[in-house]
């Protein structure tokens, strides 16, 4: 069975047996992910959020979904292999770090910032 | 051991004990995304290569990158999630796809875009 | 009375005065420009229409919007300043280009873009 | 002759000859601005300093360099005139704003973001 490991070691190959290495660099990684969220964010372009619920279920668009999501998947992993980390391991530390940002009392219901939080958990004792 | 659907079931956790589904529209989880990217593009603002590969080995910009990686990743699962898509599915797809479009003999050492190339191989007898 | 030369000779200045016309190579002044174009979004993340209606008769989210924008322009003209084009012809040119991509007839009140359009005004003689 | 003012009346009237302004929300001309920035971060992809040094001096280049800076300040015209600010004052202040933050001899030669700079200036009697 699949998984990140394998896409990760399908797309080495992909670009080995094409000799792209070379154009790799971290900056050109980092722009042409920027570009591929792009390519994502205009599937939203002039929608409204009922227009794009209706989107949801039509094939087509899913499929365009998908694959934009995928091409953002794609640079991922080959900026964390080229700088030698897992993006498992970053992801899950992330969300930890996340939940310290962001304790349950503080941000149910709420899209602030965490820099706009109280944090009263760790600044305050009431 | 962890993998990506772990992931994924923390995530959705996390957001649930929130109660921030209701943010989660789909142009909502893709502006985000689209920032995370420009998070990780802000880190090469004003570098040349050659500082951004000496930055490479400097331990504190390696983790500032791991983590804006983690940040895009957080969304794609996301938006994986509530369109009801296997993300390593699609990335592999779509290196089979991009494995149509870039045939090793047209691009070997080519940074052409796909639109660009001859295609000899499916359009072309010779 | 200020216009957009007088912007332009001022950010030159500005420039030259720091000695930073070094870092801006076309690269660096495109990911600049798409930083502060970010910045723009983040102003929009996780808000609604209707949020956003509110938002924009709040003097602070008014100013900021304002900067955010006068940021993008700075970048804009330091990019036709180096590449000597004009920008208020340019914008006016593709004016032009539009209204010949957009037929008011094939056009109106609809947000498709010019690719999907039928262009009978061109193509066909009814 | 031909102002920034001219350039924001002809966008005004093609909107409005197509009905468009039903679709320009906020969100969506942001999104619309961001979408445009995306496509002169396209023109750099794969492209070196030196390669796109000799592009610069290219026709069929320069041309899509002037087309996308038209459409990006086409989409700051239009969020200007929907908010009522005018963007060359807005530009003419931050530039005033921006030789607070970035003071001749904290920055000079020097890539740092203001909110790396010592601020002698302002923070320091010598």
């Amino acid at each position: 069975m699949s998984d990140l490991n394998t896409i990760r070691d399908l797309l080495i190959r992909f670009r080995d047996e094409r000799n792209w290495k070379q154009f790799h660099t971290l900056k050109n990684l980092i722009i042409s992910l920027n570009l591929e969220a792009a390519e994502l964010l205009e599937l939203t372009q002039w929608k409204s959020d009922a227009e794009l619920a209706a989107l949801q279920s039509e094939e087509k668009f899913r499929q365009q979904l998908r694959e934009e999501c995928a091409d953002v998947l794609h640079y991922l992993l080959l900026i964390a292999e080229d700088n030698g980390f897992d993006l498992i391991a970053a992801a899950q530390d992330k969300i930890r770090k996340n939940a310290l940002r962001y304790p349950v009392e503080q941000s149910y219901g709420s899209a602030k910032k965490y820099t706009e939080l109280k944090h009263q958990a760790r600044d305050a004792q009431d």
